[in-house]
């Protein structure tokens, strides 16, 4: 394939066999159609992926997520090393992060932030896109998984930069969700979403290193006292509390060592599959409901008058199912 | 306004009137009206409930879930039985239960199972419709809400019935999120949604009496120390533990208290009117979304293929987001 001006769009033979033998150059401009939003672009995105989709699914997908200074990146840098080094695996680094204006931040943050993984010829990172809704960053990482899968990525890590709902759109999307906090927990996790403790398969105490191991190994104690109180899991699995430091390397062999228990654990009970599917439906369902989100919202005639009618529901001045009727009124008579 | 036979249609003038001054042979019907599926029905329904807006809002709204065996209706009973009598409250009862055919029983339940508060002429229990998708349950019930405080009802419980999604759309419609436990949890918290225990406002463990008191008071010095894990509420409110009897009436007023507490400190601080304010539009943006997604579902033509496109997603045949594109546009052609 050797180098691929940018300037030159690729044909649908010339992106499909470049994906399969796992030409990254490639990789990374079928990911950049997959976020187009030109309706040329979408249409061959989704006829590389359909011809991607027999060689999709392989992979261990993982989610991690955490509060900015947990450390992230550098977890992630220290754990990807491992896995292309001891383990011998390929490893994609997807990040979601629907808050536009942040974002353009992150995308050369991403590269500094991990400077050796992104070097490391088994490794592959993306940033986040600049821009978009959740619903339309959610779908692009969806596709984008697949596409890593079929260039022969064996371990996916989807990653949430910030936070907010992007961590539940995360755990539709991967195998094992992994919660990194810091110890002494209180105000560091006020900024988390409610509702993610009890979505973590693991949960990783960050940064038990020098003054602060013995912190750590406090936090570890207490939230491994409270994880037994949480709503168990369909597959029985009970959520594992460690500590690690990327800085020292500690921990971050184990960590892999828990996903692999995990896995075989759903894969055996025949729940990855039945998960993994489920997720896919689910996928099909969110893109409808965000087709339809955008061709309403999108609307000129609605986009007008949205933001007067939000204005009068919250003044009490219209019933807010009755703002809805007269909006979706005015929408249905404009399509039609 | 007297007895009314059920046969007549009422007007516009005769249901707001009957409903503002307390009438709930007339605030039944308006519901009756409010969850009706037909066209002219939702229409007077709106015109309703627009007309009684100036007078919503001047409850104190909570939520009440937990899983099925918990003692919810006994608790329900004997907290209202509290409120009316002792507290000079008056108090509305309304249940969620989106799964459509258990529903069918609990509507004859409901009279059963909170016989003395049925009785109370301070208290209104309004069972939960027979069938419908959450969406519309959903919106129905937070219809439903604005007619009872237009009532005067100064207090509004929201229950959920069984478990699932409806808990999330409870915290949704409320001010304050009571989740009621058994002691030993363990199993019994395995049916309940991940995610609704950082939700809580106060967790109490019910069943508090005989045999189980000591029992009870363990699983509570459990949630204390875990609940402190937890991601903090925007209010700065820590959600506190208790254990109760409905049984042996204990505890009972000291979690009313606790929901003062807790309604003193978000009124004070401003938090409760920016959060009916947030939740009054995301009222209309659900209803908006659920508009959307009737009219797609309901088509025939979509109606006929999704299942068959589903299939094909699952089995790996075409992508979930060809599949989501192909649905779009068949419908976006048969509507225009």
């Amino acid at each position: 394939m050797g180098t691929t001006k940018k300037k030159r769009e690729l044909s649908f033979k010339e992106y499909t066999e470049g994906i399969l033998c796992g030409n990254r150059s490639i990789l990374s401009q079928a990911i950049t159609l997959v976020e187009s939003t030109l309706p040329k672009h979408s249409e061959l995105a989704q006829k590389i992926i359909n011809h991607c989709l027999p060689h999709t699914g392989k992979s261990i997908r993982i989610g991690i997520t955490g509060i900015p200074g947990v450390g992230k990146s550098t977890f992630i840098e220290t754990f990807g090393l491992y896995l292309t080094g001891e383990e011998k695996r390929t490893v994609a680094v997807l990040a979601i992060d629907p808050t536009s204006e942040l974002s353009k931040g992150s995308i050369l943050g991403d590269k500094v932030r991990m400077e050796k993984l992104s070097l490391d010829q088994n490794a592959f990172i993306r940033p986040s896109p600049t821009s978009g809704s959740l619903g339309g960053v959610a779908q692009s990482t969806r596709e984008t998984i697949l596409l890593c899968e079929a260039a022969g990525f064996n371990t996916v890590i989807v990653e949430t930069v910030g936070v907010g709902q992007s961590e539940i759109a995360v755990d539709s999307m991967v195998d094992f969700f992994l919660l990194l906090l810091l110890a002494g927990a209180g105000d560091e996790i006020q900024g988390m979403k409610r509702g993610i403790m009890e979505m973590a398969d693991t949960v990783a105490i960050t940064k038990a290193d020098g003054d602060n191991i013995s912190r750590a190994q406090r936090a570890r104690k207490e939230f491994e006292n409270a994880i037994h109180l949480f709503p168990h899991k369909e597959s029985g699995w009970v959520p594992e509390v460690t500590t690690c430091s990327s800085l020292a390397n500690k921990g971050i062999k184990e960590i892999w060592k828990t996903v692999i228990k995990h896995q075989d654990l759903i894969e055996k009970s025949g729940i990855l599959q039945h998960k993994r599917q489920e997720q896919t439906k689910r996928w099909m369902h969110e893109a409808i409901l965000y087709g339809l989100k955008k061709s309403f919202y999108s609307n000129e005639d609605i986009n007008k008058t949205v933001l007067e009618l939000e204005k009068k529901v919250i003044e009490g001045e219209k019933s807010p199912f009755t703002a809805a009727n007269e909006l979706l009124a005015k929408y249905f008579k404009n399509i039609s």
